[in-house]
């Protein structure tokens, strides 16, 4: 177990490989040793050169600092990781967790809103918090000022977890650190990034997918057009999962992107009868079995594919369903030949499993 | 054309002839005439004894009032009679109208809600009446106090008519004689009722589905759970008109029926933009030709269908379809013998085209 941490951990913290091309080569090579053993020839045949893998020592030295700060790993598909979660194409490979692990086994909830929303709205989001706490539910927030905060303080003594876009030991925002410091002790905290990494723009929707993912659904509580708690709420919706907003008055701008996401097909929720009677379609999902990941797919015809595949690129982002068909090669096939590219550093993975060749 | 309209409200305000029946006898008999003479020997048929009929006298009273107060006429099916309000089971055989009949041929959206609405509500129902009157949109509601008010007076320039539940003579509430006034000049006034009457409750839910019948859609601003304005919700929405609502913070009770109506189902809407971008599949209908309704029916084997209606109804309301299809006659003959039934005082007519026999 130990030691299928270690290579999964070399791999992943290998510069290029992201959550998509980890579980692409998990799924091609059965287990880390060999994606690992794979990834230069595959990317030699991309026609790049081989990048520089995370050695052994790395690995080691970050598990013990994880170890040393009191973390626990949660390999996707594997014990307590979030089945929900383990359901996204992106699902983090593995994921850094510090605090009480038992809210992992339990139906989770996310509330989510704007860092500068109104006391009524904090208020609001404190009590449907508590409320679906008495319920069982988890409620999954992101640590940050405003809603986010308010949503934990309501379900800190029910059970609350807080997924956070920098390493497990960083406390932002800094007037957040004895929130976060409660929740190790009480709730739980999730981190994707490795340990000492300090939150930067970019990581934020990452953690966002984390949050939508591992929930039944997203709950939206005041938030300004175009912010990141929309994001999430897109990434619910991708994801299948119910996305459900708090209406307020069209006078109230700090409304607006909630009865926007209403009409655009939210649901609209008062109370947490409505977000239970919402996510109820979710309860057994929850506990079933994880989708397959890890399983070796069948052997493929290499070079043909590769060449198919690459002159079928482009700079414009297509459907990888559309390589496939215009391939006329297997989808297993084409998925080989864009993880050899990818390794070769020469594709880029966009959203809705769309890929284009990157400009040399 | 008159003397059609004598015989019109000869039979319209004959006792126990309501909408429906009013209706059923036109489409049997082709004219108000012809209805009038069956009358007495339908309901003899069906049981009872002949209504009073109203007199010559008493309607052409009527009509020299409606004269003396600068009221006009409209008789469903019939010149500027709205369209869409025809198309309704119940629509008002005759309508009393006095101000701008050029409104009736203009596009309708009623705007609906509490009487004791918020002043924020009140000053969002003006704006919102007044912008929906930029884009040429007639304004609809009640007269009543609080958001009918706001509404009327946001409109008063491009366009507003008020449907009142007394008679089109009776100012009510007391304290709205300005506007009521204002709406004669420069709006319009609609009535059902004979002049002179005074609102009662029983009237108000009439009032609404003529508010509701004659526009394309209806938005409901600030409504209490189980108020008049959720009753003219639920009636456009049975009539497949477009339900609206604006909605509120869950922290504010005024906003729970029009958040509970967004739940159900209504389009959630912030502005005239999104009002215009709901109502806009009934653009056409509201202009074209009317419903059939006076096309006189086949003729009908009248005993059997009477004994044999008669035999499956009881106290309980069922579907006049259930009847028809129970009793194995055709339609007409069904609904000729309801017609006999109903003229001699033996059924009573439910929501949903249901009907039962009355208790003896």
């Amino acid at each position: 177990m130990i030691e299928d941490l270690v290579e999964r951990l070399r791999l992943l913290r290998t510069p290029g490989i992201g959550p998509v091309t980890f579980r692409q080569l998990i799924m091609r090579f059965g287990t880390p040793a060999n994606a690992l053993a794979a990834v230069p020839d595959l990317a030699r045949r991309g026609g790049g050169k081989a990048p520089p893998l995370r050695t052994r020592d790395d690995a080691e030295r970050e598990i013990a600092r994880v170890d040393r700060l009191g973390g626990r790993w949660l390999a996707v598909g594997q014990g307590l990781y979030p089945r929900l979660l383990a359901e996204l194409e992106d699902a983090p490979p593995l994921l850094i967790a510090r605090g009480n692990l038992n809210l992992l086994d339990r139906q989770a909830v996310a509330i989510v809103g704007a860092r500068n929303a109104s006391a009524a709205a904090c208020r609001f989001a404190r009590g449907l918090a508590h409320d679906l706490g008495q319920h069982e539910l988890v409620v999954v927030s992101g640590l940050a000022r405003g809603i986010d905060s308010a949503a934990h303080d309501g379900a800190l003594a029910s059970g609350t977890i807080g997924v956070i876009a920098g390493g497990i030991d960083v406390f932002y925002p800094p007037e957040n650190e004895e929130r976060q410091t409660a929740l190790y002790e009480q709730g739980l905290v999730l981190a994707e990034m490795p340990p000492g990494t300090e939150p930067r723009a970019r990581h934020f929707p990452y953690r966002n997918r984390i949050i939508a993912g591992m929930s039944s659904g997203t709950v939206v509580v005041e938030a300004a057009p175009r912010s990141g708690s929309l994001i999430t709420a897109r990434l619910a919706a991708e994801a299948g999962r119910e996305v459900m907003a708090v209406p307020g008055s069209p006078l109230d701008p700090r409304a607006q992107g909630c009865n926007q996401l209403i009409r655009d097909g939210a649901t609209l929720v008062q109370n947490a009868a409505d977000v239970i009677e919402a996510i109820r379609p979710f309860e057994n999902r929850v506990r079933a079995v994880s989708t397959t990941y890890d399983q070796p797919q069948e052997q493929m015809n290499g070079d043909d594919a590769l060449t198919l595949v690459e002159e079928l690129l482009g700079p414009s982002p297509v459907p990888v369903d559309e390589i496939i068909r215009l391939s006329g090669a297997s989808s297993g096939a084409v998925q080989m030949a864009l993880l050899e590219l990818d390794l070769a550093g020469r594709l880029d993975r966009h959203a809705g499993n769309k890929v284009s060749l990157r400009p040399a």
